[in-house]
């Protein structure tokens, strides 16, 4: 499977990927490849890089206060509508610095010290971190692992509500395992809600990223969830744009977002005026460049799940339906007690480990194949050769 | 006065003042000359244009997630001693979003609701609103308008402070009167902080925009005080940035800020990886900017002086010592009740009210100066008119 030129147009330059300004390469030393943090080693899209061009000549000065006064509104809301979030009223949408200030702020507003908050795990960490840096009791239901893939656990989602369980928090599509859930998935979720009268903040930063068909937002399934949903957003993810922050909360309910927004009010700034352009481009003239992303990403996972199970049948993995974000179960491997050291040190790749993303999940490792065909090849040519000479 | 070529430099051509990206051109009608929110009408230092622009080469990645792993710690903390504050220790400097959400942030660490909070009015709005908000009581202490300018009402300091006491929110230099407080002002304050066991909020964001000598920060007059006080600074002001936010919060009691932090954490993301490239640039490479800037100023300033002294002898004025802001008293005009309201529709000139500043500023304006001679001139020319007019 070779690359296709626009692989190579995608990737950035090695030493500018190997720039002190890039977390995710200078984390480690060099001689590691890293393949953690959920950044893609590709260029910006042309559409985005030449809006932020443009907007440098316009100085910097306090952009339009509410996001309604900017074209942002209109084409997220435009783009919404497509997920089934259609008639977002007025005061629906409201700007975020990043979509995890967006989970601590919902789990601040929908819940009380004390209260008790579902998710499934694994998960990402700041959802964890939501719950408990905030006093917050964590009620975790960890995901199936079948087969046929990660499996919600419908018995345990029962078992673990309370008369104190106030919110589900949602990972749609869902990072680490990369499960969309699928429609069916959704509607039984949200009976399982309005059941017990749940609040749900559903983070959908990944929906874009998705190798099926069109997302489907949580909120989209019953319409009364849409009064029970809070649901995040953002660019960062599809358009590789972490380093400059931008999220938003949306809701069909303005009395839960007036809720939410009360309690962090002055705390958390507003978005830059450039993630504002940012954004704004991405919607506009970003499409083109994402297929090709998705075209890369679906072939390095096809070739990454090929490789795995021809040459590490033992490791378990389930191919992600959405994202960049591979989980890979190492338990059966003798190391599995410090898996992530093992590959750090033996492989020298730098790998997200299993722990932080939930109780019970020591022995996994999280692997971003956002890179090109060539060094994702070297990064499972070296775990392969670094768990082969250790057996 | 004519404008030195420097001052054509600096100007952005109207059309790009006037685009839509500007809250301050574009909040009011297009016939009304907009000298209100606190951006300047400049373009941004060369240093930093240069430097986001090459900075957009490499993508948009997360950033180092430590502000001690960039070259931007060691360039503040070097800055940071020439005001008095030499030897921050480890985890004596972190960043901020900007700098108001510093000032929410250090309320909420350093006072429980209920608390009492001093500050002397009148003041950046924010701080009202950090107190205000946050369910904390506001014991407001009015600056003494005296004809040797804006000073502290030393009795009525002491008057206001009770047991439940907690915090003294200071902005030095002040926004609005443009004080620059002395040293022996801030002396005669740390000692008063002393006496009564206060912590202290310092908002020293304008410190570079000072007409007089270098700046003194407020924590360091007193070795105690550092125990005592959280500075917030930042770039936006001085190098006109605010639309790409970034502060910091300082203080060599780490103890006091892990006390700060630990109840924002999650909630305020990271600056931008872009804010954090600016404000490197600012300081490596602005100086030269920074002074044409401050001689503008300066002549600006005394040119609305020189104007108002001669053609409005009873609009009360003491030229600021810093910043491009102008407190003007209009009290005695007939319409000093909706004064804001009456410049703005008969003299078509944007300013902001004197009453978000605190209670008892209805009839005061602000007035922001950064912007050519020539549109500070027509801005003068309207209010002259529309106030004689209406004699
Ligand atoms: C599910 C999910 N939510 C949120 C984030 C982070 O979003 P932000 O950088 O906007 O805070 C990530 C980043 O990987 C993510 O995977
Ligand atoms: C004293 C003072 N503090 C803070 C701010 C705002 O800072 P930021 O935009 O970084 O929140 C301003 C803006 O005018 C100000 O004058």
């Amino acid at each position: 499977m070779l690359p296709s030129m626009t692989t190579f147009d995608l990737l950035l330059p090695e030493d500018t990927l190997r720039h002190p300004d890039s977390a995710k390469w200078k984390f480690y030393p060099d001689d590691v490849l890293p393949l953690w943090v959920a950044d893609m080693d590709f260029a910006v899209a042309p559409a985005i890089l030449a809006a932020l061009q443009e907007r440098l000549t316009r100085g910097l000065g306090y952009a339009p206060f509410e996001v309604e006064a900017t074209p942002l509104a209109p084409l997220l809301r435009e783009k919404l509508a497509t997920q089934g979030l259609a008639d977002l009223p007025t005061g629906g949408l409201r700007t975020l610095p990043g979509v995890v200030p967006g989970l601590y702020a919902a789990v601040a507003g929908l819940s009380s010290p004390g209260d008790e908050i579902l998710t499934m795990t694994p998960i990402y960490p700041p959802f964890l971190g939501s719950i408990r840096d905030q006093g917050r009791t964590l009620r975790a239901v960890p995901l199936l692992q079948q087969e046929d893939g990660w499996q919600i656990d419908w018995d345990a989602l029962e078992a673990a509500v309370s008369p104190a369980t106030r919110v589900l928090m949602l990972c749609h599509p869902h990072n680490p395992t990369g499960r969309v859930w699928t429609t069916e998935e959704l509607k039984r979720l949200g009976e399982f809600v309005l059941r017990h009268r749940l609040w749900v903040i559903s983070d959908e930063l990944h929906a874009d990223l998705s190798f099926g068909g069109p997302h489907v937002a949580f909120a989209s399934v019953h319409p009364e969830l849409l009064q029970r949903t809070v649901t995040l957003t953002g660019p960062c993810k599809t358009y590789n744009t972490a380093g400059l922050g931008i999220g938003a909360m949306i809701s069909h309910n303005v009395a839960l977002l007036d809720r939410i927004t009360a309690l962090t009010r002055g705390v958390q700034g507003h978005p830059s005026a450039l993630s504002i352009t940012m954004w704004i481009a991405a919607l506009e003239g970003g499409a083109e460049w994402l297929a090709a992303v998705l075209a890369q990403l679906r072939s390095n996972r096809d070739h990454l799940s090929a490789r795995l199970r021809q040459e590490l049948p033992w490791v378990r993995f389930s191919p992600p339906e959405a994202t960049y974000l591979a989980l890979l179960d190492f338990r059966q491997h003798p190391r599995s007690a410090d898996i992530q050291q093992f590959l750090l040190t033996e492989a020298k790749v730098g790998l997200n480990d299993g722990p932080p993303f939930g109780e019970g999940y020591q022995g996994f490792v999280r692997l971003n194949f956002a890179t090109s065909p060539e060094l994702l090849d070297e990064a499972i040519n070296r775990i392969v050769r670094a768990v082969t000479q250790s057996e």
